[in-house]
């Protein structure tokens, strides 16, 4: 069976978690009644379902291809698929409508992202990083910038990069050497080499658009000398059209890679490119991590994307491979054996995936949700904590969600047997796929030192004081409710260790950093797994509403059953996440370098 | 720094660990005196790093080529270095005298091939795989069987392979339908289609000897009536020499796979060729199980090889790339940035792996020694115990193994960061090979039941007791001892939590056997952990004998703080495996089928 959109999943979070209808009078909530999300999203399915997905197994196979003239060939299928996105107006749902965009809200765009994501995630980096370039000019770019490139970036005509990399610098930007020369017409002449450059170059859009960190001559060193240019493959002509070619760019090469291979990964020489400041100079960095944030929230959820699609292959499989009978009695006793599904420890790897996706959905969205409201609610005081929560999050998700959807990715191959280890059956391509996600947009160890070292401490604490408030608000709220107790229980007792862990931190983190260092990873499972717990208390209440309505829908009894697995089976490693951490440095650093 | 093999870290192990040396009045081991070992390893190494290691990589990215008048072509340099290491005569280390083998004891055997296989998985197969069938063939073979084969296979001019799998039974062997027609000459005509056959097929030996699991026409239906046969590539002369081929016999394809691309996994067509019968008609299963225990200790070392190798290029890494400031200050001044193993949690990765690759070590070699005692030793009751660790491990030490081997192996590329996913490093082929020991030889769940339905239960749970024995002996003789002080600790705790996960299977396992499969996979990491513990404790004490008694060899404080890590970071693990099995199967099993 080949991948199924989850629609009526996110259909329930949105309608039944998140309360969607309540934010009617937002402005781009009013255009978003469930009718129309809905629409949107079956919509949006079946263009995953038909078009993204029956090429996701070819252009692994196939790949992209660099050739000596600079360019790169997309693999059979890609470039139709793209032109049918553009064209159906995918890339522009969340965009302004001031810029070509449909202007719904960021939460349905991230629905959309996933199905995208779980059907293809090689070809949907394209239009994914494409967004980042549109958010990062909309944020910092002057007002001609943005009538030039936002129109084009918005429907995906044009597509955008992200240039950060150079051979000796990834995390480390303070490094960075690429070089900006003022000329006298205000433009700059770009020199220098990147790396890993998704869609740097490609065959499907007429133009791209790289947005590239560099250093203006005479600038301080270190991070604080880093401006952000607008490096366009071709030069816009004044009306929008695609003018000369700025010759000073070139791909030089793509990387051989473990997995997502229908993406280039881009090897990029500027050598006196044309490009255009955009912000101010020295604080290219800041308009950067606009890009940056944005596509961190995009790569956990990628994570959980490969594990759904995984996880939707593994249940395939385990449903139609005959092996062995079950401990409990044949459950096809007509045939040769039982369905692989119904033994414990394949449903152990299910229920394990299973409970992280549904979870993770509502986390991801319920995210989401605060990265409209954080601009749209007329509420100050929300506004605020939407925005602390999005910037505490951030991190979370991207790291939490990759870790995980490794974890489900490989269970899903273990499924499979040895089948999954051949490139016959997909679970080979989702585990390779999925690998980079715990790795770009800053590796899942920088995500966890920016939420121990940058996020906590941010305001005071205050971001965390608010998640702490808010999950004790519901406990109070929700304490007596019978249903509910597990959940309450579970999400209680999460809470009171990622306090404690937090308080920890506050201890013992400012004395020695390296105490923040080495309890960070350990730090963010705990806080990624007290955001499930959270989640499966909303998720168990609104399903409980649903069946004390007299609504005799499984789905409803099956989230709860799968609730109770996450509260009894993932739940659990809180404990060791804290016990670890409050070990702090010392073992950690003990041995010298040479002792390794 | 390409691979260097651990002989130093394996000789402690064998020295100071295990004392080796006290076992010199046993058959075998009078000639494996501490300086013959370390001669052999020594030259082993030499061999690994410098013939095998360098063929690794390039092994991966040509693989094997099959070609359709069903030849298979090893990648360049396979064939010479076969040559060489039959010339060498690595493969008959462990090998019976009698045999043309060395005889030495198979702990040594076990050292040299973690060696081997670090340096080049794939292309270790080929004579891991021969092994196992001389190994059967010693097991259950007549005198003329033994006589004309051993010697061939015992040196590796001759390869071996095991034929269990077909299209529609891996696990569930019990469906298998090759035939076996019996001869008026007394052999047999076998025919069907067998898959996944690693070196079913290459270039590299003269001959190659399937052991074929088929059923003799007429057998009972189910495992009961499954005979193993002898099916040669060609037939051998008399004399043993290679006569003519077994012309039903034929490699008709191989698979294409996520990793060791250096070993051809095949399919075999057998239509009518000529096979001889090994043991007794219908009792194949048991002569089989001889090839896969062996097997199955030879994956779980092939996990913590490739850890081993993955987490050696981390540490290159690590040391070179400059990216970042330590948190306590520069480490690196006059350069640009501080080498990243400076940083927490690098470190934590870092010291992750090493403190389960050498508790590893030291864990497979000790029940790489029981495996020797199990024959060699003159007392009946070592022997008994011997053999019922051997059985009762060889599940762990599969499953918990190549688990964390992989998680060892990811980290590495996690070290790497973006560099890891590129094919120009390593990580990417040591994640990719690793990754298929967690599913062959029997998946990694099948394992834990094998340790939970099987193992545990056998003799009525004497494996388990004696080893719990062994532990409280231990804990008894040094609970005084303070610089042992929290390695016993530890242990203590973690061996409590095993017996009472023990004692929660056999309470409620019997009663719902569905309660066993669903505790089994936590049960066996639990299992893990308590036996790399109890390795922990066994190593501080072994280094802080060495300190006391004025060796100022960093290497041994370096081992304690290790093992301290090993404590703080990994047991803890120990309390959320138990909180996850006691919770039964109940959640596990809750939803129906359909609900996936």
């Amino acid at each position: 069976m080949s991948y199924q959109a989850p629609v009526r999943d996110q259909m329930f979070i949105l309608r039944d978690v998140l309360h969607l209808d309540s934010y009617a009078n937002l402005p781009g909530f009013a255009d978003a009644s469930l009718d129309l999300v809905e629409a949107v999203l079956t919509e949006g399915a079946k263009f995953c379902e038909e078009v993204l997905a029956p090429i996701n197994h070819a252009g692994d196979q196939e790949g992209c291809v660099w050739s000596p003239d600079n360019t790169v060939r997309t693999p059979k299928g890609f470039k139709e698929a793209y032109a049918a996105m553009v064209e159906a107006g995918w890339p522009a749902l969340g965009a302004e409508p001031e810029f070509g965009g449909q202007g719904l809200p960021r939460v349905l765009s991230l629905a959309y992202s996933e199905m995208s994501s779980s059907a293809n995630m090689a070809f949907s980096m394209y239009p994914g990083l494409t967004h980042g370039a549109y958010s990062a000019i909309l944020e910092a770019g002057t007002p001609e910038q943005k009538t030039l490139y936002l129109p084009k970036l918005a429907t995906g005509q044009w597509g955008g990069t992200m240039n950060l990399t150079e051979p000796h610098c990834g995390t480390d930007l303070g490094l960075l050497r690429t070089k900006a020369v003022p000329q006298a017409d205000g433009t700059y002449r770009i020199s220098g080499q990147k790396i890993w450059i998704s869609g740097g170059e490609h065959d499907m859009a007429e133009n791209i658009v790289h947005l590239v960190l560099a250093r203006i001559e005479g600038a301080p060193a270190g991070t604080r000398g880093i401006s952000l240019f607008i490096v366009p493959k071709f030069l816009p002509t004044a009306d929008g059209g695609v003018g000369d070619r700025n010759t000073g760019v070139a791909c030089t090469g793509i990387e051989e890679k473990m997995g997502i291979h229908g993406n280039a990964t881009c090897v990029m020489a500027y050598d006196e490119a044309k490009g255009w400041l955009i912000g101010e100079a020295n604080a290219g960095l800041r308009v950067m991590f606009v890009m940056m944030n944005e596509a961190r929230l995009g790569v956990g959820l990628q994570g959980l994307s490969q594990g759904e699609a995984a996880y939707q292959a593994a249940v395939a499989f385990a449903k139609d491979r005959l092996q062995g009978r079950s401990l409990s009695g044949p459950k096809n006793p007509e045939g040769p054996a039982d369905p692989i599904i119904v033994h414990p420890d394949v449903r152990r790897m299910l229920m394990d995936s299973k409970a992280v996706l549904e979870g993770g959905r509502a986390f991801l969205l319920w995210t989401g949700l605060h990265g409209d409201l954080m601009h749209a609610s007329p509420d100050a005081a929300t506004r605020e904590r939407s925005s602390d929560y999005m910037g505490l999050m951030t991190p979370v998700l991207k790291a939490f969600f990759t870790d995980k959807g490794f974890k489900i990715c490989s269970d899903a191959m273990q499924v499979h047997g040895g089948s999954g280890f051949t490139e016959h059956f997909p679970a080979s391509q989702y585990l390779r796929d999925v690998r980079i996600t715990l790795i770009y947009e800053g590796t899942n160890g920088i995500q966890a030192l920016d939420l121990v070292g940058r996020k906590l401490a941010a305001n005071g604490g205050r971001a965390v004081m608010s998640f702490f408030a808010e999950i004790d608000a519901y406990v109070a709220e929700h304490e007596d409710d019978k249903t509910l107790a597990p959940f309450i229980a579970g999400l209680t007792s999460a809470k009171a260790q990622l306090q404690e862990a937090t308080l920890w931190l506050m201890q013992n983190g400012l004395q020695n950093p390296e105490n923040a260092g080495a309890a960070s990873t350990d730090y963010l499972h705990l806080f990624g797994l007290t955001g499930l717990a959270y989640m499966w208390a909303l998720i168990a209440e609104a399903s409980a509403k649903r069946i004390a309505a007299g609504d005799t829908d499984p789905y409803y009894a099956n989230k709860l059953a799968t609730g109770r697995y996450f509260l009894e089976r993932l739940l659990p490693d809180t404990g060791a996440h804290l016990a670890k951490l409050k070990t702090g440095a010392a073992a950690t650093m003990a041995l010298p370098a040479e002792a390794f």
